[in-house]
């Protein structure tokens, strides 16, 4: 049973749902009469740190009904990657508030952090309730048939596809889409549910789980603009060639690098510029062009899945739940997502899953996802993302009517 | 009154709601008993001279009414910009396909076609209504209040900066956004409807009404880096120089120009890659990140204001009646779009321009737009746009209960 004050933070890239779980844990936790107090964190563990909190407890509900539907974290987020030094900062903070229960909504780093805190707490034989809140547009958490966040920015991709591949359609040549997801390739995948006529990009998806070659690129392309008249490419910014390096260093002499030691992908147009330069130097294609998505993908106001939505808002209150019936110590965990039926009988539960089995790892897409043949998904990832991206999908139409007889040059 | 056979071709750059205007001219026109067919061309000119035609009599209800929801050209589209030479080759088809009008939907270029078109019929005595139906994300048109397609992108632009505001305040560091527009800063300026609580970004925003200087950029940057501790930057693809050399043109050195001798400033990440590199280098701000919004402002699925829709489609029924009613010959011209009312009473109403009035021509922001004592637009922009940006604008909400005191640093 959760006991004592109740603490929530938010860490890692803002998705679009992500204040759909803070509210569900929030009203979750604040209801039941042994709580003493529901506080937030802002900016993450950093928040915590500097004691920076506010009371969750005071919020009204109606705002919390609005904040649910604003996307990235309304507490704030940090990149922060604590260390077991920095945890016991963390701890220390956490004995002094009397807080018994921290949720942490997060990717695999968060729940790293959360591993390692339950270990610093079990340590000092604190009770503390650890639960981890699954979030991450890149679908990367292991254990999860899906994680939250991820089905809007799919919606988004596979839009934003939707709608280059008429503009495509409209002015022929071709286009290169970069997509977020440094090692796996969901995001990226996603732009196959653009597709609705046969000849409709994208034609060519390149994911980060198979190696790149430029001259393979290069004849794809070639092939593609021979039998369509013109060329949609949707490329993962992760993608790398053989020896794993990653093909925008090729390109970009001054890579910035972040905390982690990873190469700076996002927030940059150089791999997209890198591919449409190679296109326009190795082809007599006039026409070339490259968007890099960037950070719209994660947090553009008006493109959500309603199932997102729903599913963030589960996992946020079944956390609270999880905590307040896992007992003490004992509750630690992560809130994993799995899915219960498929097609027209979506739909998924939720469970609490040990710490070490999501924290710190990675999960790619499975091999069933991955064309063999081409630079592409399977049938079975279609159907396996078609029932998360919700209701009001956009769909493209085309005229139908008779062509007219030429009278001139017939 | 109209005529033998009607023919419309869509030209230029899509926009999401360019179809509205194709099938609003080609409902209300094949309605008119006395017109013997309504032919579409496919891809602009380049299909009249092509004789590449549909008949857009033949065409179901229930599909034209699902094409006018779907965003880009459905005709397809062209960039060529015919000569006179190209004009008479035109005219040439028009005449063998006893075409009595020809609707040209596009930009200033497009109506620059009708208008040399138009004088060829006349030296020839041949009876053809040119009529120009406006549409442009530029909003670039001279004579109208704004053009079809502007509003959707607009809330596209606004969408986003408000999602990237939110990103940049969960995550603080510098964002630049760069915005499509070549001379006119109508699209980026949009950017400052993301604006909703006192210190939310855009804090810069560089229109191309205005010289841009790197030096007084990174000033900008600097000071608001100080007052908000963060900095979100919305830039017009535009920029230049006080000599007017476009400021991508620095950095890149392989430049691309199209047929009109114009520097490609769109499809590439260059400009803002210039820009964030600049930052890092003459800061020691450490988070610095560059979108460029690129093809999804005029495109994307699931963005589109309902006022644009209503206002292209009305755009295309009132060329038809123009043209219907001006008479054969004396109905050439440009269909504008004039604004009858403000705020809670905004309207719209339309009439029939001289071409030479719109013909080739460029509208720029007016003074009375643009901030004079900070890259920023005035109250009266705000005015001016909130209106056609329609319903279902997404708003962003912020957590308002009390702070929690310091237990150990206080």
């Amino acid at each position: 049973m959760t006991q004592g004050k109740v603490l929530i933070a938010q860490g890692g890239g803002p998705t679009a749902v992500i204040n759909q779980s803070l509210v569900g844990a929030v009203t979750t936790a604040r209801d039941y009469p042994e709580i003493d107090a529901v506080y937030g964190a802002f900016h993450g563990v950093q928040g915590i740190v500097n004691e920076d909190f506010i009371d969750l407890g005071g919020e009204a509900a109606e705002n919390l009904e609005l904040i649910a539907a604003t996307p990235c974290s309304a507490l704030g987020s940090t990149r922060d990657k604590p260390d077991v030094k920095y945890c016991q900062e963390i701890f220390k903070v956490l004995r002094a508030h009397g807080i018994g229960t921290f949720f942490y909504i997060g990717g695999n780093d968060s729940s790293d952090t959360l591993r390692i805190l339950a270990d610093e707490a079990a340590n000092a034989e604190y009770a503390l309730n650890c639960v981890h809140i699954p979030k991450t547009i890149d679908n990367d958490l292991t254990v999860n048939d899906h994680t939250p966040g991820y089905p809007s920015a799919a919606k988004f991709v596979a839009g934003a596809f939707a709608g280059v591949n008429l503009d495509n359609r409209a002015l022929p040549g071709v286009y290169v889409g970069v997509v977020m997801g440094r090692h796996a390739g969901f995001l990226t995948a996603a732009s196959a549910l653009a597709r609705k006529y046969d000849d409709d990009g994208p034609h060519l998806i390149y994911l980060p789980e198979r190696d790149f070659s430029i001259d393979a690129f290069l004849g794809d392309v070639k092939a593609a603009w021979e039998k369509f008249g013109r060329c949609v490419i949707a490329v993962s910014e992760g993608i790398h060639d053989d020896t794993g390096e990653p093909i925008i260093t090729r390109l970009s002499k001054d890579v910035e690098k972040d905390a982690h030691g990873n190469v700076q992908l996002s927030g940059t147009g150089a791999l997209g510029d890198l591919l449409t330069a190679a296109i326009r130097d190795n082809t007599d294609i006039k026409r070339v062009r490259g968007d890099t998505f960037g950070y719209l993908q994660r947090s553009f106001m008006g493109c959500v899945s309603d199932v997102d939505q729903r599913e963030a808002r589960e996992a946020g209150e079944r956390a609270a739940g999880f905590a307040h019936d896992g007992g003490n110590g004992g509750g630690d965990g992560s809130v994993t997502l799995h899915r219960t039926g498929d097609g027209e009988d979506y739909g998924a539960e939720f469970k609490l899953s040990p710490l070490q089995d999501v924290a710190g790892k990675t999960k790619v897409m499975a091999d069933e996802f991955i064309a063999k043949d081409a630079p592409d998904v399977t049938e079975a990832f279609v159907d396996y993302l078609k029932p998360l991206l919700g209701s009001g999908m956009p769909e493209a139409h085309r005229l139908e009517a008779e062509r007219v007889g030429k009278i001139l040059n017939k």
